[in-house]
């Protein structure tokens, strides 16, 4: 039977810490039809979507964003970490279970009016993404939606943080 | 005239410190004819090397590396700054001009007698690229090439740190 995106993801048990299974998108990336079938299936999700843009977040969402904007013959938006810019950046925080975290996009990277599509590896809360979003929109930039390659939708992130997007994922794990 | 890759550079003068003109590459990426142009030249650049795997550096490295791969049709290394890469790593250090740097790559990233290009977005010194390739070379893999989106030719490395291996670069600036 031909190999799904999920077959090539790597559980690692207890990492970061004890109790988490984390899913290791790398096993993705190492296997040349695991990696391409991941950007086939990225590219069928958003099928239909008006895209003028791909934003992805750093760091594997540039794994996954990057090549999808290749394909859909479309400029690439860097939403990076602080001081990781250079030029003018306007800035999102967000809160994580411990402290806040904070998202860049420069200052020209949207027109107004453009649809852009947000990419990342992996949706867990949605905090990330819902800054990124914000990002796109305080430049006057509309979201056309959201991919990502993992969901871990135990989180509700499409109940909460990206309510009202419009939110694809290629493999969902009901859990955390 | 057509433009070329060198077009869609933005110089940011006195950037990250006085005297420094920084190459920015978001410029490049920003304009969807300036993305494909710069995709489409690395993959003219590599063509006729023998390539199994894209090994590409933390994080501008996967904007340019990632996408080259799937146009390649080959599987995707990701070489990470430390604490990046769950399970097992190795990693290299390498001297910056104040202090040291590390490089991972898991463990399995690459098998013996593999062929793997090494992707990055700037050749400057070439130490970042060196410590990738000593760790691809580690695992048992031979380094195909190297290839560069841009390079600052003042610091030599072709002479330098990556004498020997095949390197490529689509836009190269005399200076440092």
């Amino acid at each position: 039977m031909a190999k799904s995106v999920a077959d090539y993801v790597i559980d690692v048990k207890d990492y970061p810490k004890p109790g988490i299974i984390f899913r290791d998108i790398t096993g993705i990336l190492a296997d040349a039809e695991g990696f391409r079938l991941s950007i086939d299936s990225l590219e069928e999700a958003v099928k239909g979507m008006s895209i003028d843009k791909v934003a992805a977040i750093e760091a594997r969402g540039f794994i996954f964003g990057a090549p999808l904007a290749d394909r859909l013959g479309v400029s690439f938006i860097a939403i990076r970490k602080p001081g990781k810019l250079p030029r003018e950046t306007i800035s999102e925080s967000y809160t994580l279970e411990y402290g806040t975290s904070t998202v860049h996009i420069q200052m020209d990277a949207v027109k107004p009016g453009e649809r852009v599509l947000v990419v990342d590896d992996l949706l867990a809360t949605g905090g990330t993404a819902a800054a990124a979003a914000r990002l796109v929109e305080r430049e006057g930039g509309k979201v056309a939606g959201m991919a990502f390659v993992l969901e871990l939708a135990g989180f509700e992130a499409r109940k909460g943080a990206l309510a009202g997007y419009d939110v694809k994922s290629i493999v969902r794990y009901d859990g955390k």
